[in-house]
């Protein structure tokens, strides 16, 4: 079934966002907290700047996964579900059921 | 919950293998297919050169997104639905299931 020229582009946009080990990790973090997490408590855990974690977190606001919301002075960063689930739904549906069920 | 570090590498190689469009666009045929598809037919799908394909395949290949069988002079490609359940599974454990639920 062909995708939407759309969606193909934001599941690779988001392939990309994820290809890089750093910045996985921070989208790990990121994503395991049950509320937004404080730029300050990212940086805290990473042995980067805070501009670089700025720019990695840009580039998984871009791609939808992340939300930024500002409070004050830091930034404070969410994870959107939705667009988790965007991911891996659209992959899951690229195998066949018959090939996936017998793996 | 941390994933293995391995686990990590394997997941960040395979979003690397799909972060370019044309490569997931290859792979998106190879994984639609219920047999092994010979790289005649991809390169017939594809206005790249054989040599090209080879490159992209060599990519997904090495993440261990496809397996590649020789028969006679060409090259055939199949999807492993573990290595896409794998992305799939690794990916949505990363989101709190709360999170998840409510999305």
């Amino acid at each position: 079934m062909p995708l939407a020229r759309d969606a193909e582009a934001v599941l690779v946009a988001r392939f990309k966002a994820l290809a890089d080990p750093t910045r996985f990790a921070i989208f790990r973090l990121v994503a395991a907290q049950q509320e937004p997490i404080c730029a300050c408590d990212v940086v805290a855990r990473f042995d980067l700047s805070q501009p670089t974690i700025s720019h990695h977190m840009k580039i998984l606001h871009d791609a939808g996964l992340i939300t930024v919301e500002r409070r004050g002075v830091w930034a404070y960063y969410a994870v959107v579900p939705e667009a988790v689930e965007f991911v891996t739904h659209m992959l899951g549906s690229l195998v066949p059921a018959q090939l996936g069920a017998t793996a």
